[in-house]
């Protein structure tokens, strides 16, 4: 499958709708005024997709500026794009392992691609081909060339985006070779750290597993070390292996795929529980208090899950890019849109001794404005912004429908273009209605994801119900028929609040529950449930409500359920004691957890 | 009531007595060697103590040979024992915010006393008085003195210590006006900073809690900060107000002594939960994994509720000082006496994202044989050399036995000498044998501490069954009689393993339970139950059974149970599910806390 390009699509209502709303009038805003309006790699790429969707003079008007700031630069400065002044530049292109060199012209490009998406300009882009020539020049097996790879992955999988929006060869050559070339021994950080006089095993992630050199890149079947270098390299890999097919290096996709999945991803999406090197540790390693799980971390998710659907056609992909989007993502920001989440734990309490440090207690259960290593807020940016990009992907003759969310879609199929417009209450509802509108009747599929957590699903086509059993491959139901203009499909996925256990190979889940209704992963806040959240007990048998809770910002869904609280009666001064309080009763609320957060500060869990 | 000095107490067989064996054969040797057998404070007194138990020629002259090094050294530089050459003095004397300057002159000066207690001889008091005598003409209210107080307190009890064994007035003084100095405006560490050009409220600790300078002693009613200096600045309130009468200071102590024990003390009587400050955070605040719980603390708590045990005759300080001793200080050293914790957390698990770092991933679970900061191991050397003095305290006409340990003590009663004995499996078995040989015939009291565990004691006075309903009083059970040489006191406390709850007003203790016998709590290990510990459940029901087992290293009594296991039937690959496995029974075997880590590295909860 493909995914189609963000020009072709428009989430013009609905919940994202309302989140690109946000994101365009505050959270960019907010991020241009922290970074003082200077041309800022992630913020331009953001700003460029939010145009796509939703015209805008001002920002359209301060994304030019940035390019104009940074034709200027490379003017006067003559080196690559996003690139420091030439002293510099050697530096740090002389320590790519610890340098964010190669990184930095990775998201400079991205940006580029997506100016010229937006604005179909080529100013931008121009500067970033000059890049990837410089680096082309520079990097690789060739004889005057250098064989070297970056420390922090990125520029791979934005080679391939210039090599899409260029077609040219080279840049997916690169590509391949940074990727090929991570971990050759000698060991170019090995080399690296002798030539600045270091022993390369006093560095403080030896070995090197933290930035996935530890091992040739088709070898690698664990996912290790820092988990946004992890993702971005995974992306890379992925983009790679579809479009040289490649199949072994898809298949070590698959193998590092199955143990992120399978071993390493908390409920919410969220990936990479530790702190010590922002990634990954070791099998069903899946704490709440204190879990890391980088706001970065779990975009780099949606954005691999995206290229592995795309790639394999196979609705469990979409499940985890769901899971991921509605739960480890949009997590990372207030619904005000300007206060951000770099970690994401799940359980968090005030004066908890984690990261929390004495100047900023409150780090862990109130977003903040910035932060001193400020990738998450515009990353979490230009994620919402190309949100559109994930609903839809298209293949020959198919349309795929991967997400459910308020949307059109103009796709070409076979020797026409076809429309679909869909409406949902999604994720608080699981109907959907879409409108189909072809030029003119043809016979195409038009597939539409059966999400992993649904147990109950029925269609109707023009009234009709609609035999799922039979359609349904790989998580997709495919109607394959004549397709007329105003067809109208109509699908109901159950949604049900429900318990959701982890596997016991767990040790830090001994005992607990989640909730999850639809694609959405609940908690409780004390907001709704007063303190000690640990002493709520959920029966076995306590039955699951759901309503509509207009008086919570952003009118969740709640679920809520009969439960008990230990009681304090009888305890006073007493700190321990050999008999246990009883119980009192409970109603336990569960909101949302990307919703937590954004009333008056207090436990999570 | 007072303690009783250590040349007047023997403890040659039982539990203590092989711990003193391995801290002196062992431990004492193993700490002389990290520090290349240069003179080293906390270890020459513990070595003075463990000489005044156990005659060891080698370690007599180790000793000998450090107060040699000492000498020479002060011949040499004229600076106060312990301090660095003059030129640095000057400097560290400025910061003593953050220098540790008049702690170790403190340490200087404990360790002095000691050697004089075992040796007779004064030479290395002598240095500790002049010391003494240069901190007295530096520090104080008069004119040509210097305002201050340390950052890290110590230097208050060590110079009671002093006075206790001098006899010289002015130390005590000293030590009060150390105490009273603290906090008084303008602050000092302002003062200090500002001359070195640094804003005081930009320092990481800021504001002053951290070193309990926040507010004059007298007033402070919450214990905060680092735990150690808090600790030791209680003891110094502690022997001041004791000593000079001062009851204000000392209704400070008991604020603080509850504050601790009613809401800051984990079940082991560690102190101190958070790693950021090696100390106090909130009431309740009694995290399993990752708690802090530094050794030194649980030592300091130890010398803190020895002292407020024998200011006040009442068993509730016996009690918290025999937790802490049997459960939050011996856990801190290894059975064979090499190994060290620094941190003892209630539950670990191998690769825990605490303080363990890339080099060093078992930093929680495997004990290491020193530290970069190494007061632990030479803490807990001399509050193992020095365990004796816990046992017995003695006031006018009573003989009080606080502890229950193999020992015996000469004590004057009277106008005559009297010896008791006494004989116990103690702390793995209740019953507790006590012989006593007066020189003479005479009324007057023992006084045998009912533990606050024991829900059962019955006493027997040559066969004689005694009513302690009668003769108890906060804790003790005050036998007064004429007292005949031979005469044979049993004593029964009846020692069940029982399950221990926190107060629901912990959000950490939610859903789990400890066990505890006797003074002993206890815990579970993965080389007794497997991995997975937080997936055992023990049934509110299920019996408790006590063994001896002699396969395990120290032949602890065990405790087991008939419990539950989630089982991972059904689970494969899956890492989430809506359906709950089921359990399989599981024996749970637990052992004493302090006895974990000595087999194969694992879990521990």
């Amino acid at each position: 499958m493909k995914a189609i390009p963000l020009a072709a699509l428009k989430v013009k209502s609905g919940f994202w709708h309302d989140r690109m709303e946000t994101n365009r009038k505050s959270t960019i805003p907010a991020i241009q005024k922290q970074v003082k309006h200077r041309p800022h790699s992630k913020t331009m790429e953001a700003m460029a997709y939010s145009l796509l969707n939703h015209p805008d003079a001002r920002m359209a008007r301060e994304l030019e500026r940035g390019v104009d700031a940074l034709e200027k630069q490379r003017a006067e400065s003559s080196v690559p794009l996003g690139c420091p002044p030439k002293e510099k530049l050697a530096q740090r292109m002389s320590n790519l392992r610890d340098s964010h060199a190669l990184y930095q012209i990775g998201h400079w490009m991205e940006a580029a691609v997506a100016h010229h998406e937006a604005t179909g300009e080529a100013r931008f882009l121009k500067m970033a081909s000059l890049t990837g020539d410089y680096l082309c020049r520079t990097f690789g097996r060739g004889k005057r060339k250098r064989r070297g790879y970056p420390g922090h992955q990125e520029v791979e999988l934005a080679l391939v985006r210039l090599y899409e929006a260029t077609g040219t060869k080279k840049y997916l050559d690169l590509a391949e070779y940074f990727l090929d070339e991570r971990a050759r021994k000698p060991h170019l950080f090995d080399k690296e750290a002798k030539a600045r006089g270091e022993k390369p095993s006093e560095w403080r992630y030896w070995p090197y597993t933290y930035n996935q050199s530890h091992a040739p890149v088709r070898e690698q079947d664990q996912v290790v070390g820092h988990a946004v270098r992890a993702m971005y390299m995974y992306c890379g890999m992925t983009d790679v292996a579809e479009l040289t097919g490649d199949k072994e290096l898809m298949k070590a996709c698959r193998k590092l795929w199955k143990n992120l999945v399978q071993r390493r991803m908390h409920v919410t999406g969220g990936i990479g529980p530790a702190e010590k090197n922002e990634g990954f540790t070791y099998d069903y390693d899946l704490p709440s208090e204190g879990a890391y799980l980088e706001t970065c971390a779990a975009i780099g998710l949606v954005l691999w899950a995206h290229r592995m659907l795309n790639a394999h056609e196979d609705g469990q992909y979409a499940d985890v890019m769901e899971r991921a989007l509605y739960n480890g993502t949009i997590c990372g920001v207030s619904l005000d849109g300007t206060g951000f989440f770099y970690e994401n734990p799940l359980a968090v309490y005030p004066g908890f001794n984690g990261r929390a440090t004495f100047e900023d207690p409150d780090y862990h259960y109130r977003r903040k404005k910035w932060f001193t290593c400020a990738c998450c807020p515009p990353n979490i940016a230009r994620l919402i912004a190309q949100f559109p990009r994930f609903i839809y992907s298209a293949k020959d003759r198919s349309l795929f429908v991967n997400l459910y969310a308020d949307s059109t879609v103009t796709t070409g199929i076979g020797n026409q273009q076809v429309t679909v417009a869909q409406k949902t209450d999604y994720p608080w509802d699981g109907r959907v209605k879409l409108t189909v509108t072809p030029e003119k009747a043809a016979t195409w599929t038009l597939a539409l994801r059966i999400p992993g957590w649904c147990r109950k699903v029925s269609a109707k086509v023009n009234g009709r119900s609609i035999n799922l059993a039979t359609c349904s491959k790989k998580g997709y139901a495919r109607i394959k028929r004549e397709w007329k203009k105003g067809d109208k499909v109509e699908l109901v996925l159950a949604m049900l609040a429900e318990r959701v256990y982890a596997n016991p190979s767990s040790r830090d889940t001994g005992g607990r529950v989640t909730l999850q209704r639809g694609p959405l992963v609940y908690c409780l806040e004390s907001a709704d449930n007063g303190p000690r959240l640990n002493h709520l007990f959920l029966p076995g048998n306590a039955k699951l409500t759901t309503s509509r809770d207009r008086s919570i910002p952003g009118n969740p869904v709640v679920i809520t359920a009969r439960g008990k609280r230990r009681s304090l009666e009888g305890w006073g001064n007493a700190l321990y004691s050999t008999s246990q309080s009883g119980t009192t009763p409970a109603t336990i609320k569960a909101v949302p957890y990307f919703m937590w957060a954004n009333r008056e500060p207090g436990e999570m869990l």
